[in-house]
């Protein structure tokens, strides 16, 4: 929690910013947002977002700012833990295009197939075996280890 | 789509922004959220934000600035439709503290109990019966009618 | 809310419409619904109605008419089989007020304590631990078996 | 399958009931259905139904009677508020074939492409990112502004 | 992947595990499992395992193992009654390929094509109409009754 | 409920089966499981299960069996990870009590509460807001760090 000067505590109506407290532009979201998206190797992720960005420009503008501009560049953790947590949710809800695009990341931050797998494995647990069974399947070819 | 400057045509990686393009600061989107809540008297909402405040200060406030300061402030649909949406969405997801606030909202900007009452009805079509029934069920009390 | 007569205030089954109002007999179908409920014991699940009953009468009569009315009381399958599927169906989602009026319908058309907590059980497979977990903890009071 | 007098072959629109056939007369709700779905333009609604009428005749049927004939057909709210609800709630829970259907009839009853838009880009605060970029990526063919 | 000796590639149902190989005995719930899915015809079920049995060879047998070997093979209640619930249960949660197997399964264990229709549709209620749709119209192929 | 010896009356952690009861030991895997709710500190997970043992003592140790002494006692990837995914994938299904007890086992296993609300931070962008602020606001007791 690094800005405690945010902290609302007397009723969110009544802790209006003054203003001019940051320099950082809105533009530095979106900044933030692409150079985690690099580190993460996230075409797949991008991709969808540039479909989407024929009809909604705003939207995937906003997709990169606040998803990976504000959360994603904060530091109280590492984008391997994330990735851990993002593959886990969104293999829970079942959101397969986003999910291969995020197991593509967890390979590239360090993740071994193995331990997407496992992953994966463990959602049987929460979301029940259906969910984990597509959830595998339809990462396969991303999931085939190369020299297994 | 007021922002065609900001339309990423050729991959969003390749489209970092220059800077400097925009004097607004990151507080001005808390301030417009702000702005948008004290419009749909959004004190149900505040208080559920409030509460998380506590434990993660950062992320109430990105809970004003991401959805009210940057979506419910733009101008392309008005904040009744915005509210209609909104209802209808939490009612079939379920999220029953978020549809109170936001039921409480549609009042406050101008829709009837019975057109309240109507959109929770039609859910059962999209989400089935149990969902709608509970979702009235929960808003009983902001929806009874004084001169009924 | 346009049809006030239809409000059923004292027992949906003690509410039957007289017949004759209009010209399209929807009261044929409500007629039915109640029949099935009264062979269902559905107490449980007519005090949801009942309470939904007070800000939309029209829906409480709807829930009467389309679930009951018009599916339950189709001869192809009989009402055993039809709270196994019922019973199945809300413990994967989650819906546990209506889950809880359709257990005590199954026992009472004939299902065992034992038939239910086991078609309970088998939800773990396909919507995971918790909801199977939850299910069946939100019915132990309904499933406590008297001579166990 | 008890009725297959019912069996709607040559488009559900087409299949105007005669009238008459039952003293219940269920034959007004379906007509009133028919009407409604006329009014939207419902053809990719009606697609969905004519293919499951090949195996389930009164269920197609009964899609058109409750949904349009009993539900969209009250004067509470119109038509227009009634296609944001259904945009709203379809695009929250990624029902895609319906949320395609009723994008279109959106549009017919006088939504703008813009407009649209802007409800799946709201499902994003209540349902996440990934269900509102999947939302607009799978509407994105009815959703591109000729004039653009 | 600790136990490539569970590797079952040649189809399921011919990997029978030969037993002793472990002082636990993990190989009874297997053969148990492979026992029952013989009794349900389970080829489709098989199918999905076999697929992810690539990737996460544990996770095809321990599909097997807890679903079938554990909770199917419990004399409770029969197969019948089981597959009714699992279609209701994965209907409900939209799991198409799931679902599609065990439609097979139910019609091969004794339901008819009618009593899996009227299953499907009654998901209508707790669901909504998209999701009862969309589940008969995944499964038309399997319930084209042929002497219809 | 066949197995009458096998529920778990004064807590599962007590109730370690002593072995060379049955030719197929499936107390193997029980033990197994325990032993990792011991290391997890899983007193909350415990609770859940011990008052479904009342009425499902099956169930209540098959929640043991599968989930902790199939899939967490395996090597591939460690608690802390097992944990991260199991809380991303809880909060984003709304899997409260079960999101309670993995969020003490996460602290347990050495996470920090500031780690843990950063992974339920990030599930607002796969799962809504309304999702992330009601799992927040739920583990709010659990998360208040002493020393802040």
């Amino acid at each position: 929690m690094s800005r405690p000067h945010h902290k609302p505590r007397r009723g969110l109506g009544s802790r209006l910013p003054k203003g001019g407290e940051s320099m950082t532009f809105p533009d530095e979201r979106y900044r933030r947002g692409v150079e985690v998206l690099q580190r993460l190797c996230g075409e797949g992720l991008e991709q969808i977002a540039n479909r989407v960005a024929e009809i909604a420009p705003d939207f995937a503008r906003m997709t990169i700012e606040f998803p990976f501009g504000d959360l994603y560049s904060r530091g109280e953790i590492d984008l391997r833990t994330r990735e851990v947590a993002a593959i886990a949710a969104l293999a829970a809800l079942g959101r397969i295009p986003q999910l291969r695009g995020h197991v593509a990341s967890a390979l590239h931050v360090g993740c071994t197939c193995e331990e997407v797998v496992e992953i994966l494995m463990q959602t049987a647990i929460y979301a029940g075996f259906p969910t984990a069974l597509n959830a595998l399947a339809e990462c396969h070819d991303l999931l085939t280890d190369p020299e297994d």
